[in-house]
C-alpha cells in the first residue's frame, strides 16, 4: 500500500500545497485568453479580485495555476488549463467576484473541491477561464438529527461531514461517491453523481439551494426565500417552477449553500456480493437484479463490477498480462479467481432490522442463485479487499481505493469515465458491453467497467485507463473516447455525465432543440456569459 | 349514497356535457379581454383555432365556455371565467394553437382534465384567456411492465390508466390524488400533487416529458431527445441542466407527453389507522410518525385526518351542529366516536411480503401506542367507510368520496384548499393547527384539515368549506383565505401549491428575487406571454 499512499498524497498535494507555495506570483500569463477578453481585461479582473479576497488567494501566473489545470482526462492540446484561480471565503466575496467577472467579461469556472477524477478535476471546459475555487467555503451550517437533513457549503468534504456526524454522535449516514474523503457533496450532487447506499441518487436527496446568480443576486430555492421558514431542508419543491435542476450540470449560477437529506443509520446492515463467472452473464445479472431494484427489495444503488475494473483498483496491468499484450478474458479470469472474484461481482446490501433483513434475504438469495450467481456475504468474503471496499461504501464509509485505477498502466495516470445510460434491461447491457469492448479493443484499451444499477436505469461506467505520460497514448485515448461517445450515441445510448474534454460532443447528441433551449436560458440568466462557458456544452 | 351519486354526475357533467351541447355557438363574448388584446385579435384567434381543430372543438361565447369557468374557490368578482376554450387532439394541433396565440398575443391556459377541485378546476388565473383543454389527447402511449413505467398524454385519467393495467393484467399500481377517477396524472404531477402510496410524491416519480414550447418547438426532456433511446422513462435527469421542474406549477410550456414510474404490486398490503382522541394530540402524532417516515419503515405518504374533515366527506354540517352554530370540539368528538373515529385518525400502510410486514408491524405498533394512539387495522375497522376510503387510496384505488366535502355547508359547494408547508415536527404542526383554528374561527369557518406527512415535511391541507350559492359567504371565504395565506406567511409558513384565486398572493411571499428570476425565465421562454399568464403569479 505504500505506492498507493504516495499516489494519494501526490493527488491531494497537487492542489493544496501547490496553491499555497506560489500564491503571490504575478499575473503575467501566456495562456489563451477567453474570446473577447483582452490582456488588460484579464489583468484588471485579477487585480480587482485581489482587492476582494486578498492577494494570497488569487493566482494568475502559469506556475501558480498549475494545480487547477491538472486533469486525468485526455487533453492533448492543453485546452483545459485555466488562466487563473480565485478562492473566496464568503458568499459576499463570491458576489463581488461575479460583479468583477461581468465588468471585465472574464469567465469564471466554479468548482467545489475539484476532485472530480476522470471527469476533469478543477479544470474548465474552455480556455481563458479563472477557476472560482470554493474550497475555503467549508462550513457545515446545520445538521438536524431528527429530520435527517443538513445544510453545507461547497468546500465541505464528505470526510468532514462524516467526521462531524461521528464527533457529535449523530446517527445519520452520508452517501459517498468514489474518492469521497477529498470530494465535495455539493460538487458531486451538482454533477448528479451517484453513490452506494439507498440515498445513492444524490440529486434526489438534495433539498434547497442558495445560488449566486450571474447578476450577483442571491436566489434561495424551495422554501429558502420564506423568511422564518423551518422547511428549507425539509421540502424540496417550494412553489412555482422548481428551478434547482437548472443549477446542476450547468452554468446558470454558483451554488453557495446546499441542503441534503441524510439516511438514518439502520440497526442492521448486511452487505452482499453476487459472483458470476462469465463475461457473458451480463444480461442474466441485470434481469435478476431489476425486479429486486424496481420493487425496492434491494434499496441501494448496486454496483455490478467487472473483474478487470476491480483488478485495476489494486493491481498493475502487467501483473495480469505482459505489457503490450491485450487484456484477454482468460488472464483476467485467472487473476480474478486468485482474488476471490468472478468475472462480474455485484454488490448490494440489506438495511433494516434483524427481522426485516431476515425476511428479505431468502427472496434475494433465490432470485440471484437462479441467475447462476453465488451469493456471498462477509461470512465467506471475510477481509477480501474488494468486498471490504464495497462494504465500506455501502454504509457510507470512505476510502480512496479507486485512485489505484490511475496506476493500472503506470505512474502517468490517465482516466476518463465514459458513462452511457440504458434502461435496466439485460439486452441493453449486453449490447453496451459488446460495443464498448469492440471500440476499446480497436483503440488498444481495456474494458474496465461497471454498471451502476439504479431504480430503473443503468449507468454503464467505463474507465478509459491510459498512461498520460505518453503523449501518443493520450492522443489515442482522446480518439477512443470520442469514438465511444459517437458510436454509442448512434445506438441511442448517451452519457448521463461527461468530462470537460467531451462536454460539447455529448451536448450535440442531445439535439438542437435541447441546445437552443439551454442557450435561451443561458442568454437570459447570464447575458455576459461569464459563468463557466462550455459547461455541458452551453456557451 | 344517492345524493352523492347525483353530485358526482353533476360535476362531471358540467364540463363534458356542457361543452358538447353548445359547441357551435358564436364567439360574441362580452367578457374582459386580456391586456393588449383587441376584440378583433380575440375573434381572429378563435377563427384561426377553428381552422385547426374544427368548429366543434372551439368555444367562444359565454354560455359555451361556462363549464371551464366553474370554480369552487372563492371568486366574488368572476375574475376566473375564461373567454374561450379549445380542445386539440394532437401535438401538431397544440403547436398550431401556440403559433396562433403568439400571432394574436392571445393568452391560452393549458389544462389536462381540469378537475383540480379546490385549486381552480379548469379556470385561468387572470381574465381574457382561452382554456387549452387537452382532454382529447388521452392516449396511453406505453406501459413497460418490467421497468414499471408508462408514457401518457395529458387527457388520460387515473381511472383510464388503472383500467388499462387491470385489463392487461399488469401488476403495477397507480398512485392517485383525491377525485382520481376524473383527474389526470399529468395535470396532478405538473401541479406537484401528492397521493397515498409510497409513490405519493408524484413529481418524484415523473420521468421524461414532451413539451410544446411557447415558440411552438417540441422539447423532449431527459433522454427523450436521443434518437433510439430506450431510457426516456427509465432515467430522469438526462444531461446538462435538468429542466423538467421548470414545467411544473408554471407557464413555460405545454406538456403533451409525460413519463411516470409505477409501483409494482406488493404481495402483501396492510392498511392501518391510528386513532388519537384529542385535538391536542397533534404534536405527539407528528413526533411519533416522523422517525417511521424518515427511516422509511412507513414508506407511504400518510394522511393524518382531523375528524371534522372526515365527517365533512360523508355528512352534512347540520348533522353535527345546528346551522349557524360554531363547530365545537365536543360535538365533533361525539359524531366522530359514533362513527369509529378519534379526533385525529392517521392512515398509512405496510407493503411487502408476509415476512417483511410481520417484521415491521411490531415496531410501528410500539411506537404509535406509546404516542397514545390506538393501532387499528381491517380486523377492527371492518367496513368503516372512512377506513375503506383510505385503504382504497393507499393501494392506488379510486374513489370520489372527497367530492362530499362540497356538500358540507349545503348544495352550493365552495372549497378552497390552503396548504402551508412545515418541517415534520410536532411544534410546527401544533402552531399551525392553533393558528389555522384562530383565523378560521374569526371568519366563521370550520377547521376541516389534514396533514400529509411526507418524508420530512408536512403539507397541512386545510379545506376552507363554504356555501358558494351565498354571495356574502363567498366574500367572507375570500377574505378568510387571504387572511390564512398572509398570517401564515408572516410565521414562515408558505403554501406548496395554491388555487387560481391566490397565486399572486402566494408568489409575493416567496420574495422578489424569486419572482424576478421567474420573470426573467418567462420573458426569455415566452416573450409574448401567451402561456397561462398569472399561473403561480408569473405574468
Amino acid at each position: 500500500m505504500s505506492e498507493f499512499e504516495l499516489n494519494r498524497r501526490g493527488l491531494i498535494g497537487a492542489s493544496v500545497l501547490g496553491a499555497a507555495m506560489v500564491g503571490l506570483a504575478s499575473c503575467d500569463n501566456k495562456g489563451t485568453l477567453a474570446p473577447g477578453v483582452s490582456k488588460a481585461d484579464f489583468a484588471g479582473a485579477i487585480k480587482a479580485m485581489r482587492s476582494v479576497v486578498g492577494d494570497e488567494w488569487v493566482f494568475g501566473d502559469p506556475e501558480a495555476v498549475m494545480p487547477w489545470g491538472k486533469v486525468y482526462v485526455p487533453d492533448p492540446n492543453g485546452r483545459h488549463v485555466p488562466l487563473g484561480a480565485v478562492c473566496p471565503r464568503t458568499v459576499e466575496e463570491v458576489q463581488e467576484i461575479v460583479r468583477i467577472a461581468n465588468k471585465y467579461k472574464q469567465p469564471i469556472w466554479p468548482i467545489s473541491t475539484g476532485k472530480n477524477m476522470g471527469y476533469g478535476m478543477a479544470a474548465p471546459a474552455t480556455p481563458g477561464q479563472i477557476v472560482l475555487d470554493l474550497k475555503r467555503m467549508n462550513r457545515i451550517l446545520e445538521v438536524d438529527a431528527d429530520l435527517g437533513t443538513c445544510l453545507i457549503e461547497p468546500g465541505v468534504t464528505y470526510q468532514q461531514l462524516k467526521d462531524y456526524l461521528d464527533d457529535n454522535n449523530i446517527p445519520l449516514w452520508i452517501d459517498v461517491p468514489t474518492v469521497g474523503p477529498i470530494a465535495s457533496p455539493v460538487g458531486n450532487t451538482l454533477d448528479r453523481g451517484v453513490g452506494y447506499t439507498p440515498y445513492g441518487e444524490h440529486f434526489t436527496f438534495q433539498c434547497g439551494m442558495e445560488v449566486v446568480l450571474p447578476n450577483a443576486e442571491i436566489l434561495r430555492t424551495g422554501m429558502g426565500s420564506i423568511e422564518g421558514s423551518t422547511a428549507w431542508q425539509a421540502f424540496k419543491w417550494g412553489y412555482g417552477p422548481y428551478v434547482d435542476g437548472l443549477f446542476t450540470q450547468s452554468n446558470f449560477g454558483i451554488v453557495t449553500k446546499m441542503g441534503m437529506w441524510l439516511m438514518p443509520r439502520p440497526p442492521v446492515y448486511k452487505p452482499f456480493m453476487i459472483r458470476h463467472d462469465n463475461m457473458a452473464d451480463v444480461p442474466k445479472i441485470i434481469e435478476a437484479m431489476r425486479p429486486l431494484r424496481v420493487s425496492s427489495l434491494v434499496a441501494n444503488c448496486n454496483l455490478m463490477m467487472s473483474a478487470s475494473y476491480q483488478l485495476a483498483m489494486f493491481k498493475r496491468r502487467n501483473e495480469i498480462v505482459p505489457d503490450g499484450q491485450p487484456l484477454d478474458d482468460a488472464s483476467v479470469k485467472k487473476a480474478a479467481k486468485a482474488n476471490g472474484l468472478g468475472m462480474w461481482n455485484t454488490y448490494f446490501a440489506l438495511y433494516g432490522t434483524e427481522q426485516t433483513v431476515a425476511a428479505i434475504e431468502p427472496i434475494i438469495r433465490a432470485q440471484l442463485t437462479a441467475s447462476g450467481g453465488e451469493v456471498l456475504t462477509a461470512a465467506e468474503m471475510g477481509d477480501n479487499p474488494w468486498f471490504h471496499h464495497h462494504a465500506t461504501l455501502m454504509e457510507g464509509g470512505l476510502n480512496l481505493d479507486e485512485i489505484g485505477l490511475l496506476r493500472w498502466r503506470g505512474a502517468g495516470g490517465g482516466l476518463a469515465w465514459f458513462a452511457p445510460v440504458a434502461a435496466a434491461k439485460g439486452a441493453e447491457a449486453e449490447g453496451q458491453t459488446k460495443l464498448a469492448r469492440e471500440i476499446l479493443d480497436k483503440h488498444g484499451f481495456d474494458y474496465t467497467a461497471a454498471y451502476a444499477i439504479g431504480w430503473r436505469d443503468l449507468h454503464h461506467i467505463i474507465a478509459l485507463l491510459y498512461d498520460k505520460s505518453d503523449p501518443e497514448q493520450e492522443k489515442k485515448a482522446d480518439a477512443c473516447y470520442q469514438d465511444l461517445v459517437t458510436t454509442f450515441g448512434k445506438k441511442g445510448w448517451a452519457s448521463y455525465r461527461t468530462g470537460v474534454n467531451s462536454m460539447e460532443l455529448v451536448a450535440q447528441q442531445y439535439g438542437q432543440t435541447n441546445r437552443d433551449f439551454n442557450k435561451l436560458l443561458k442568454n437570459a440568466i447570464d447575458p455576459n456569459g461569464v459563468i463557466a462557458p462550455g459547461k455541458s456544452g452551453i456557451a
